[in-house]
């Protein structure tokens, strides 16, 4: 077990050498900081990430939270590391300073979330729900929402969920069942009773506040009893576990799903309105649900794409500590050896671990480039919106998928020791499983690249990543020609791909294939980045420039070959017989 | 629940229809057999797979082996499984008949596993072990040691295990330190004093038979207490847990290791001569220990291949399942459908099944091309043991990674469903992690295939492997010509990296990137199975074209990406300072 789960240095690179956060402090939203408040900030995330959240991880895998008289019990190391987070106020980190909170960018925010989630990301889920939660209430409330509902999440008395899916709407929402009942109106707005069951509510039932604050995606009942069909149907709601006298609401926890991993966030069946129908207040206008939804789902998505790289880092630190340690074998060009020799001088060992130094690192660049973009963009840079629409797809899936790739090779590395419950890589692998899944899986942000970022787009958001990606290849040119070659021809096949589906008039058929072209425009991105960064003189130079070169000359090549059917317009899928499969 | 884990149907037809078992009865091995005869072995494995293994699967993972009061106790239902398959005699099938069994070709044995592996893979591995047990002891051994050791496996009194594996030796069997003090002789041979730590022992201890015969790798002791540097030291004992006089041998469970999947068999640390030293009988010559082993690697080897197929199918079949009830979104092509459709109308999801299929179907197809050539190997076809050599690397191999790959794809179609405990595909996951670690990781395969099998191969078994590939791209001509001309770029962009290494003069430098050239060969041998497949007609021959038409499409691009580092002959690894990784 490692007592530093994350590599400081390298987050303080990337941030401050690499993306050269200083800058942020000369937008409005920021002035009056300098980035030696926003590192006093990542040093206190960094303790309490060391110090509370991962000693509890283990035993939160282990001791899964339990209902108990319809309350839940969170695993007491959880509890505790919660509370800590919460009461240094780290959740109000990106809140606005008028709103009670640092205003800080939230590319710090982002820093902070990467060291936590590395810690222990079960707990970490429950402040960045509660964030989330807090975000739409300040933003789409009323004065008198915000007070009752956001007020008392940002003093550590409550914690906020998201309750989306249902148990038959998943990817679907337009089909949420959950209903809204008039119920006339109050100081906090139309009331409503809601009555409906939710599904994958992550804390829905927690002993760490004493209450939740419930976002629910809901239909408001029409007068003659039917639901608004779609998502045009749908309205948010906020849905108290205790009502503004005190009294409980009509919510209860229905079970708990007992997942592979990520076992630390109680994930529940929450059944609304069994009784009298749970009191719900709508926040924003009727119908508005989705579009609210989807106003957090960038930093939500972002958020998915840090925890996966938190992983992979983890399981990228594991195996190598355990690569240096563990003696086995010979050298390939010494097999008279005398004595056995460390794993690291193994070339397919090295391999593994290059290939997750290139992930972890390839990961986390392209969450804090695009927790960048969302700072500008709140700066009014419209570019930097374009840009952070297209990448956000490839930001929730590629490091959730590669992650797991990562995760693999850290096991690998440990031999039969890694498939057993001794070591942490075991867990690493099972918690990152549930990243391609949550906040949309991978094929839905294959659709939304594909489809609403590149087909049907207007802003030219694809070519702007082309031309930045140019940029970056003239400055690798001497530096890594190598890298500048691949990244050259994974480009060009990218751009090849974008005319040919856009020359195909068949959206339909072009979205077929959505995933070949997320995985390669993932690769394409990665690839970037990281020699990007490799271009970038600072202290952790050497070890950027291999992870560049590994990428370079083992990844990239695989751009063309998940192209490969986009190119041949392949209509496989779409013409297959269902008997055939 | 599935009550289906495994495709009947497809595996008669790739037995019967495409491997043409059939002829296998002119063999003089099988003499007097009959196709009708081994359909009904595979009807009887069939059979008790459903109705023994299946159900106890679940509970295996739930109900993990304890060690109480030094004894190991299964999970009952795996116990009452492994019980069904040696009450009904399926451990002997592979026995030649003259020495207590019924003499069926190693293919159809294999037939007999995929179905029980696919059920319960854990309960399998008793049977497994026992029976590669008492083939090098009814290889290797003396009459008198074949009564006392094998004789009471064949007779279902009693289990065996391999004990190659120690704390801190696992790849590289020459630094064992398990010693064999000379302790004289007596009916069963030279005796000796065993003293060391085995790990990794899969049944190290059970419940299920009153015996266990263990065969440990170790060294004799020389007269100055010395061991015998490296591998040809080694030697190989049988050392079982009841001696011949009903005293137990002083050999103990010292613990169980606890497993992320697998979980039904006990994985033991076992500790051999805490007391008095365990006795043990030398099988075969001094220093002969590996050789012995290494005899019965290509059947364990393709064991595994089997098992990662198994596990694949049944992942695959579940998926399928769920897809076809589960409903959820509406069409690409019809956004505004009125109500949601099965998952199966969605293309993502279509090639997620076509990707398990054709994993599934390569694995499977891959495994049993290897077991048929282990009985032409068997009875003298000397062309069919260079290309088994050849391809035992990829058979072991290739299903275990890209199985893991399918079940990924099983998790995803599932959703949030699939991440949690109620639905079979976590566990198959889970269970299938530990195919690429055990039997030689996938780096050493990819040293073994590059290396012994390629650069120091004089046998041309890589030519012949070429060979047959052309073969089978002529029949695909006309047929499927997509296939044959995917095949034949994948074929020869391998040939060339053949060429490349062995005329690089320097095999250190080119077994670097030894897994590389392992990942696109096995991708090749796939595509190549998959194509010769679909080429023959038969009943299940759409769904074969289906398979075989993804694969060349969506994955054969692939063999040219992974060779890239080949090609450059790449010194990344090689080359790489230790502290920039």
């Amino acid at each position: 077990m490692t007592d530093h789960p994350f590599d400081r240095a390298t987050l303080d690179a990337l941030l401050f050498n690499w993306l050269e956060i200083g800058t942020l402090a000369d937008l409005p939203a920021h002035q009056g900081q300098t980035p030696e408040d926003w590192r006093a900030v990542l040093d206190l995330a960094d303790r309490i990430s060391r110090e509370a959240f991962a000693p509890a991880w283990r035993a939160s895998d282990q001791v899964e939270p339990q209902l108990v008289d319809g309350k839940v019990v969170v695993e007491p190391g959880t509890r505790k590391a919660v509370r800590a987070w919460l009461d240094a106020g780290l959740h109000l980190a990106g809140v606005p300073e008028d709103e009670g909170g640092m205003s800080l960018p939230f590319t710090v925010v982002a820093g902070t979330m990467a060291m936590s989630m590395a810690a222990h990301i079960a707990a970490s889920s429950f402040p960045m729900l509660s964030v989330a939660n807090t975000r739409v209430i300040r933003t789409f409330g009323t004065p008198a929402q915000i007070a009752a509902f956001a007020q008392p999440q940002q003093e550590g008395e409550a914690l906020g969920t998201m309750c989306l899916s249902e148990p038959a709407v998943g990817s679907s929402l337009g089909d949420t069942t959950t209903r809204a009942l008039p119920d006339g109106e109050d100081d906090l707005g139309p009331r409503y009773r809601l009555r409906g069951t939710k599904m994958w509510i992550s804390s829905g039932g927690q002993d760490i506040t004493p209450m939740t604050v419930h976002l629910v995606l809901a239909k408001v009942e029409q007068p003659d009893g039917s639901l608004i069909p779609g998502s045009g149907g749908l309205s948010l709601f906020a849905v108290p576990s205790v009502l503004p006298d005190g009294e409980p609401n009509d919510v209860a926890v229905a079970g708990l799903n007992h997942k592979m991993g990520w076992r630390g966030t109680p994930n529940c069946v929450m059944a609304f309105g069994e009784n009298e129908g749970a009191r719900g207040w709508r926040i924003g206008a009727e119908g508005q649900g989705l579009p609210i939804m989807f106003q957090m789902m960038n930093e939500a998505r972002i958020g998915v794409g840090i925890g996966a790289a938190a992983l992979a880092w983890r399981g990228y630190l594991a195996s190598r500590g355990y690569a240096s340690e563990r003696v086995q074998g010979r050298p390939l060009e010494d097999r008279n050896h005398p004595a056995p020799v460390p794993l690291l001088r193994h070339p397919d060992v090295r391999r593994m671990l290059l290939a997750q130094k290139a992930i972890a690192e390839g990961s986390l660049a392209m969450c804090l480039y695009a927790a960048r973009l969302v700072d500008q963009e709140a700066a009014g840079d419209a570019e930097a919106g374009r840009l952070l629409g297209l990448l956000t797809p490839i930001v929730k899936s590629w490091p959730s998928e590669m992650g797991l790739v990562a995760n693999h090779y850290a096991i690998q590395i440990h031999g039969g020791y890694g498939y057993t419950r001794d070591f942490e890589v075991e867990q690493i692998y099972r918690d990152n499983r549930l990243n391609p899944i949550h906040e949309g899986t991978t094929g839905i942000q294959g659709i939304d690249l594909l489809g609403r970022k590149v087909i049907f787009d207007k802003t030219g958001g694809i070519e702007l990543l082309m031309q930045r990606i140019r940029e970056t290849e003239a400055r690798a040119e001497d530096i890594l020609p190598e890298c500048a070659a691949a990244l050259r021809t994974a480009r060009a096949a990218v751009e090849q791909a974008v005319d040919t589906v856009r020359g195909q008039n068949d959206p339909a058929a072009a979205l077929a294939n959505a995933t070949q072209f997320l995985s390669a425009t993932g690769h394409l991105v990665a690839g970037w980045l990281l020699t990007d960064l490799a271009t970038r003189p600072g202290p952790l130079n050497d070890g950027h420039k291999v992870a560049a070169r590994y990428f370079a000359g083992f990844e990239l090549p695989h751009v063309q070959a998940w192209l490969a059917p986009v190119m041949a317009q392949s209509d496989l899928t779409a013409t297959l017989e269902e008997d055939w499969v």
